[in-house]
């Protein structure tokens, strides 16, 4: 039985794999200083329509918005973030361990608005007594699976440029985000409309890697990055996945099906009658089922997450479909969903 | 014209790649908790004849020194460390970035003494007015490629067990040291007179990954893991490595090899009298040579490291061979350094 | 006019100033290990029937907080209070400073229960991708003054013991709590049922200084201290103050006398008819007046904090007696604003 | 009998205290905002000779010491120190614990010379692999007591302007260098040559406290202050003593007297025989005893610290004069060394 657990939960796409074997015996140098990485630096650039942003190639999320989080701020200085936020709530205090407060705020459907950003600024009153608020962190798709619109992102940055912030994107599930049927954001809106945003590869193609996009001229982005342990040794294995995946349009291609299928899940338990009390637009679907359903699902060896109790009876689960999930694994799960 | 600037110019070890890709369509779950990571696990506890202990796997040098490094520390507690020591030059303040002192004793080889860590203590009042150092930190091959002893790692674990001292010995080189001709000590010896010590992948077969092996129970070290961003999120992938380099005595042959070509390079090298000051029996070597040389071979094409400069006139450069390093690299090298 | 805008406008009581004056050129060895603090913690000791208690005195509440908590969490573990919380709040972010979450809930009184508590507990997973929430912090008065029952904080108590926390009390104002009407607890119960609180000098008496009381052993405190910079060279000007005020009542006196005056200012103020949102029985009270009110008020000089606006036409403001405040302060005021 | 042990020892100049007697119940606003600090940091603009320095006012000195050089550097960049420099040895990893490294380098003197910071540089090869020095920290007095010259200090900063480095100069022992016969820098001379540097009370006449004074632009200075726990809260405490103690001289009148009674004990303790192996030239001297003398002393009731052996049978003592040591003090342990 299929696993909607995540979409990390196969390896690689075998265009990537392969990038990787042709290079093998290559020698380049290390910590992302390779042609490799230069050349997926280049294509993100190009498909950016940013020619003067700085690209740097992370192995993980969190290390991408830790390392990115504490070079933007001062020590002072605080982030604003939704209540799900991923830097809020599943990274362990990695943003506090580096010294900065996260300041949440709730939102009905994970995403910030100019609104709920003020709402953050209103509480604190600039003096030296509180945290400045000075970037803003949203996620594109977020924790459950919206996805921000240009005119969105657009007034938030708007919002942060009165307010004097830096507006960071985290994109671990961009390629789902922008291939989305909600979605009218373009990689080159992106590079405007954001001080620094990741293009996710670990859950959408690669093996691993975060390429992150940085607008603002930081010229000591990799002192940060070492510091912190996310400089990779042989640093030409992130440049390698990236220019497989981005050079000829692979990426988006991967997350249009992963879209496609959640799709497909969703239309087809939403016949069998299950609600989905967030509309998702994306590769992350959470219905609700009868907890008895969940458990015969369970049973039968299908594995998701459990988003949260919705009442005594009834569960809200998280499927996520990916690149790598089979056809047939959707068809599976909808017969045997409707056979509960 | 090969690369000898470090062991980690190119990409893993055919097998390697081979169970990446034959595994690749296989879900598991994610963080490190798969059954490949628990096999690696398994095989490292046999290797070491330490069924209790835990093992973690993490992507880089930097990273798992500075999470295992603060994880064993409390805040006002030190690490001590030979000048040379990686955590204390060449990680960028890493280990300071967690909030700890580095404390550092010069050492002619590279390598610590009971007599040097107390000398470190001894600068050292046990008042709160300064940090108490906890923690002895070494390398195996250390950074200049000298090797331990079994008498010498011994002698130090009594040290440290007379002043209270974890001992955490970095093996980001262990194949170099285990299979050096000067060694005598084995993976259970380092189990047993260590507190942690790694077994490094990513200079030896592998992408990238160090395991770490922790005799001393450290219930929630990989909550330490996952607030620095060192849990990769496909963990698997580290332990498919582990497991082909380790089940069936790979890593040690590759390391046997790139010293053999270490010393055919350093037996070559000292035959057209050029001296090394520091003798390595790894795969590290130091030859001093004339600054003409060193530019005539860099000019040929060859890449290595300057270390430092001797005088005037004469560089010690830092020669490095791999499990990838081609025969006819080393014999090249050496016909071209005869003919300079 | 008079300034009602906190408890910590004047100097100390002349008690105090007069023990510093009696003991100036005594000579005493450094950093809080001298005999004036000796017998200074010896009194705590006895007015909280704690014999084994640790005493230490830091100079400030933000500095007490942030020593406190960073000496009780691990790295990876939080500290839960209310969204009004000072540690949340009004510090800078200096528990994050220190590398650790704050974990906050809303509260309509200023006080945490068992029930908010576990509302955090619950949204937190227990795996090693969240924070471990270990310590709860309160505050005796609270931000908004109101004061906890002794049934209240013995609930606490069981609830951090049934989940494995600490229990910390900031007694920033813990005189005024202690000598509240609304009070019921004594210093021996805060000693048995908190693992740590302190007793404020700042606002009730003192030049400066909160004395710590830590009944769980921390043999390590004073490394904590240093480490922070919160070690008073001149350590006896601590113990000297907080043994003028506690070695005879005085500290509870002058408490009880900023109380009263406190509620003879709500009592007037009510009397005319403006009203109190939360009932506080203790020296800050916060009625809510029309803004031209507040503004003739401000005009005639006297000052005070706007906490927030409560809609287009008023305000709530602050109101803080002390110590110092004279009776005619407060009929003056009082006199005054029946005549806006 | 007398305690040398340091300077101190006793409380404050009767002037300070006096004038906090005299304001003791003026009410002021918090924090350092008030008009006793603004009097007091005019006075010190004025006596500096720069009109547009900031002046801060904090406690003690780990405290200026962790938050100004945490505020001027970047997380990835270190401090140079002199091996003996109290941020290095004597503050339990307080700068690391914000996350800096404390690069330091061996010195005779206890100063920093342009030669001794650029072997440090040499140490550094400015990639991201490596700390970037930013700061210098000296202090004046150094710990053993010597002092710098303008031609030296001048030096220091030209250095530092060459390499890009800040220069801050820690004065705990301010009073006594500038007061010193080897001295002949000016406040001007310090405002003009440093990027930083204190003014210390604590250890010249008052109760606590050490006057910071940026020659350099920094808006957020108090943020970082806040968040370290090192805002007082009647800051006023702090403008007071500064300005009784500078507003006639009467600081540096305390500081010649010490340097005096210094000079007079290290003149008789020489003109007994006993050598000094570093000549100071102010209030701290350090005399090679026999180990039975230094017993008999003790056994008699002096006190001072023991700075370090000398070989088995001699130690060398620290004898520190203060402001408030009696004449009578240094003519009593004359005598009885002599005795001994």
């Amino acid at each position: 039985m299929y696993s909607f657990r995540n979409d990390y939960s196969e390896g690689a796409h075998p265009k990537v794999l392969q990038a990787l074997a042709d290079t093998n015996l290559r020698q380049t140098v290390g910590y992302g200083m390779d042609p490799c990485c230069q050349a997926a630096a280049d294509t993100i650039r190009r498909l950016c329509a940013a020619p003067d942003a700085a690209v740097h190639f992370l192995v993980g999320g969190t290390q991408v918005n830790l390392v990115t989080i504490d070079a933007f701020l001062q020590s002072y200085e605080a982030v604003v973030a939704a209540q799900t936020g991923h830097v809020s709530t599943h990274e362990t205090g990695a943003i506090e361990a580096t010294g900065h407060k996260v300041c949440t705020v709730e939102s009905p459907d994970g995403k910030l608005t100019p609104a709920l950003v003020e709402s953050v600024l209103a509480g604190h009153n600039g003096t030296e007594h509180m945290v400045l608020p000075r970037m803003v962190y949203i996620s594109d798709t977020t924790e459950i699976g919206t996805v921000y619109t240009r005119a969105e992102l657009a007034a938030l940055r708007q919002c942060c440029d009165v307010h004097g912030l830096f507006l960071y994107l985290d994109g671990a599930r961009l390629g789902s985000a922008l291939t989305s049927p909600d979605n009218d954001l373009t990689l080159p809106d992106l590079a405007a409309l954001t001080h620094a945003f990741t293009i996710g590869g670990t859950k959408n193609g690669a093996l691993f890697g975060e390429a992150l996009v940085l607008t603002r001229p930081m010229p000591h982005f990799r002192w940060h990055m070492k510091q912190r342990g996310a400089v990779l040794a042989k640093g030409r294995l992130l440049g390698l996945q990236f220019q497989a995946l981005l050079e000829d349009g692979l990426y988006f291609d991967l997350a249009r099906r992963a879209n496609e299928l959640a799709f497909r899940l969703r239309d087809g338990v939403a016949a069998l009658g299950y609600p989905f009390p967030v509309a998702s637009p994306s590769n992350q679907q959470f219905p609700v089922l009868p907890n008895e359903t969940v458990a015969k699902l369970q049973e039968m060896g299908y594995e998701f997450e459990t988003d949260h109790p919705v009442d005594a009876n009834h569960t809200c689960i998280r499927l996520v479909t990916s690149w790598a999930t089979p056809e047939t694994a959707v068809e599976d799960f909808l017969r045997d969903l409707a056979g509960c």
